[in-house]
């Protein structure tokens, strides 16, 4: 019996292996659409894509598993504690993949063409009714998605979405960290915006030519440890970081008059990037060597971009770089480049409209928000065409802001919805409260980390997160890993004291 | 019948459709893998294509598609020509698929990577014999593996290997190309060497600063009609074109002391392009889509690197780019970027030891003798440790240069043998004799030609090509292909014309 348990897990991993080098195909040729596919190479790039996608979907939803998993699962208890895990994982994407009959998923594949199509065409009109037949064509469908992973996975037809991005979430657990923010972020945002008009702060002048933009960031990734033997950066029109672990594919794209942005963009996914190249890499073939989760995933990049990026520290580590890279504007004005000068740059607060040009304290109102209304959508409560007028009140009442007849900037400012993806965005908040925990973990490990940061030394920053999150792999579920890594289970705190300080103290 | 029939083509061509689609996703990563992975990304790489490789031959294997084709075949005169000439191919592509036992492919696979990998290192070291043992393996299978394709296609074990690269082939034809060619050059070569002993060729001096270099590439290449919308150009370390036919990457390497070099390699690479990117594009996802042959593909790219751009028309063109690009260099001496002199530069002849780096009419030598020397190998009357005699003999014979003792330079200079690409050379001489043959025929049809390409026009030389070999695919066998474009069969005469013209009598 354990031979055959034994004989079953390794059969499951020997596929897990062989999905997983399919994958890597697929990775990079997704990265190449972005960075390096002339347009007219499109049509059949999506067709080789999907065709591929197709294989991998029959690959992960063999006949044989069920039995494989069956064998495996009853002698599991022999396992050594990392192939335990390993099967859990293998077993989640499993069960995700095989509890949708094949007619529903591709009716719903072919409903988020459509939808996704007609939402980039009416989103540019400013046109929710246009939009709104096949947005209800989506909800309707993603409604009968999430009621059979729910029923198959004994979750609530939202959490079942939710645990697709993020396993372990559950939206009873969100639902209080997200109801203090609600009270919390609004009262903050005011005071912070008061003392912030009283600020000064020099916009640096461009031009800032995109070749010195890309110097400077590639010199700061040196500088972060970024391993350009197993990755490159490149250039898109948004910024992300794809490829593998062991070739981590950053872009960015280069404002010529705000080099802020691209830097920002890329110490982000600089934060991506570290976690995938430090995965563990005995596993990186395996489902427990991939990153946790997306909160995870966020999390690495927010504490690069916010608590790393946008502290004095860093600034001041990076300002000799930054003058190097633009003497011209430099010379012309100094003082915008000074250390305290781009925090105050860096750290202004403003309510918008649009969630991916949010500052880290509004931001996490965009997702509560979008958390209320896809929760409602998918339960029922909220039917489609009342999604502007929802979207109008949560944005008065949380950033003071209306959207009526502003759809564009509302409620189809992001791509999100219109292609099937709910249960999606509380991830980005999960990740800032992560990151602010970690962060504050790691700098009462480190009571000088800040020095460090200000030397250009990100060795025991790193040797922390790799120890804690990087090298974990999949190992923990992501409760566990965070309460391991910081001493508590996730809740506001962290995040909360990291704005009063940085926004209302004035403190890095 | 007639519906079971077509039915069965129907099934056909979806399975060739999928294959395509698979076959897509591993050109762009072949492609990322020479152009743009780092090197750290290698291990895992090779890992992922080959095990997209082998689902790719699962695929091509399955069992179901005996049934099939038998039955489409029955049926096949009911389809229309195309549809018949595209279940030839497939059937061809099938046939060969399915001839070898299953542990045999694996022998010989893994006995590639082994001898390729001892090549390198004991070519390094010019140590044949270090690399004999390697040699020897690969050469007993490939004798078996020709042996099974041979039973099953009813050919000599040569000529099947040779019919895998170039389909139609057979030696009993190219022998009588290749003895005209053993009889013709070296006497050619004499004169032609006696004669530009006593021309003045001035080289032009650098450096030639790369980005300059691309910047005239790239012009070039689009006055050649190279679609960027469906291609690009980057750099690799040995030139090639790759990609798919909507999405051709061409890749060049450039010399900052010579710029022809990469001019030459681009301009060789865009034949090979524009071949791809006008293909037949409703076929572009069946075997019949495809360029016909290796014989084929190299007469375009020879076509553009030896007819068009070393010709004295095409580099009156290109002058007053190669001013722009090289202003600096140009204004030094002038004399060396003249029409004449570039002319007398890009024609030198001078026998050598390295086949990739001959000039047009030294080439075929180096090709003869792998041909007659990897006959004699997969028939057994020559043993792989009797090559290097053998080689030096060749090489004494044609051109006049020894090898004995450096083999390095000798019969281990080339990746081919050690990676067990047996039969795939004559291909590169078939393929200049067909350039040949085209390009006369093209200027028969349009007497002005060579003043339409001095100014600049490529039309009338695309819609010739595009008629006559681009747009038909794999519609006909390559003789019909060659027969029907050029009035006879394929023959050295129009190539050995060439050659006398351009070398002895220096006319264009």
């Amino acid at each position: 019996m354990t031979y055959i348990g034994v004989m079953s897990y390794a059969a499951l991993a020997e596929h897990h292996r062989r999905l997983s080098q399919l994958h890597h195909v697929e990775a990079i040729a997704v990265w190449d659409e972005s960075t390096m596919m002339p347009v007219g190479g499109g049509a059949a790039r999506a067709e080789a894509l999907s065709t591929l996608r197709g294989l991998i979907h029959e690959h992960s939803t063999r006949e044989n598993l069920a039995d494989l998993f069956a064998v495996a699962r009853a002698e599991a208890v022999n396992l050594p504690a990392w192939q335990q895990a390993n099967l859990r994982e293998m077993e989640r994407q499993w069960v995700r993949a095989t509890a949708l009959p094949q007619g529903l998923v591709e009716a719903m594949s072919r409903a988020e063409l459509q939808s996704e199509q007609a939402w980039r065409k009416h989103r540019a009109d400013n046109d929710f009714s246009g939009f709104l037949p096949f947005f209800r064509e989506v909800v309707r469908l993603k409604r009968e998605v999430a009621k059979a992973w729910g029923d198959r996975l004994s979750l609530s037809p939202y959490d079942a979405l939710l645990d697709g991005y993020e396993p372990g979430a559950r939206s009873s657990l969100i639902q209080p960290l997200f109801a203090r923010l609600r009270g919390f972020l609004p009262g903050l945002i005011e005071k912070v915006m008061e003392q912030q008009a009283r600020e000064s702060v020099r916009a640096s002048e461009g031009p800032f030519p995109v070749e010195r933009q890309r110097w400077l960031c590639l010199e700061l990734l040196r500088r972060l440890g970024f391993d350009f033997n197993h990755g490159r950066l490149d250039v898109s029109h948004h910024p992300f970081c794809g490829g593998v672990p062991t070739d981590v594919r950053i872009a960015t794209r280069y404002d010529i008059n705000d080099y802020t942005r691209s830097l920002a963009a890329v110490l982000h996914e600089s934060g991506h990037a570290k976690y995938e190249q430090n995965l563990p890499g005995d596993w990186l073939d395996q489902p427990i060597g991939a990153a946790r989760s997306m909160s995870i995933h966020e999390s690495q990049s927010l504490l690069f971009e916010m608590h790393v990026f946008r502290s004095p520290a860093f600034l001041e580590l990076a300002g000799p770089f930054i003058e190097e890279a633009f003497s011209d504007s430099f010379g012309r004005a100094p003082e915008a480049f000074s250390p305290d000068n781009l925090f105050r740059q860096l750290t202004r607060v403003k309510p918008g409209f649009i969630r991916v040009d949010a500052d880290e304290a509004t931001y996490p109102c965009h997702v509560v928000l979008r958390f209320e209304i896809e929760q409602a959508l998918i339960d029922g409560s909220l039917r489609p065409e009342e999604v502007p007028e929802a979207w109008d009140s949560w944005m008065r009442q949380m950033l003071g802001l209306s959207t009526l007849g502003n759809d564009r900037d509302g409620c189809m400012q992001d791509v999100h919805w219109p292609s099937g993806l709910f249960g999606y965005f509380p991830a980005y908040v999960l990740g800032a409260l992560t990151a602010a925990q970690l962060f504050r973990a790691a700098r009462a490990a480190h009571p000088n980390l800040m020095t460090q940061i200000r030397r250009g030394e990100f060795g025991v920053l790193d040797d922390w997160l790799s120890k804690k999150v990087w090298t974990q792999g999949s190992f923990l579920e992501t409760e566990a890993l965070v309460e391991r890594a910081t001493g508590s289970a996730l809740s506001t705190e962290a995040f909360e004291q990291h704005l009063e300080r940085r926004y209302l103290q004035r403190e890095s």
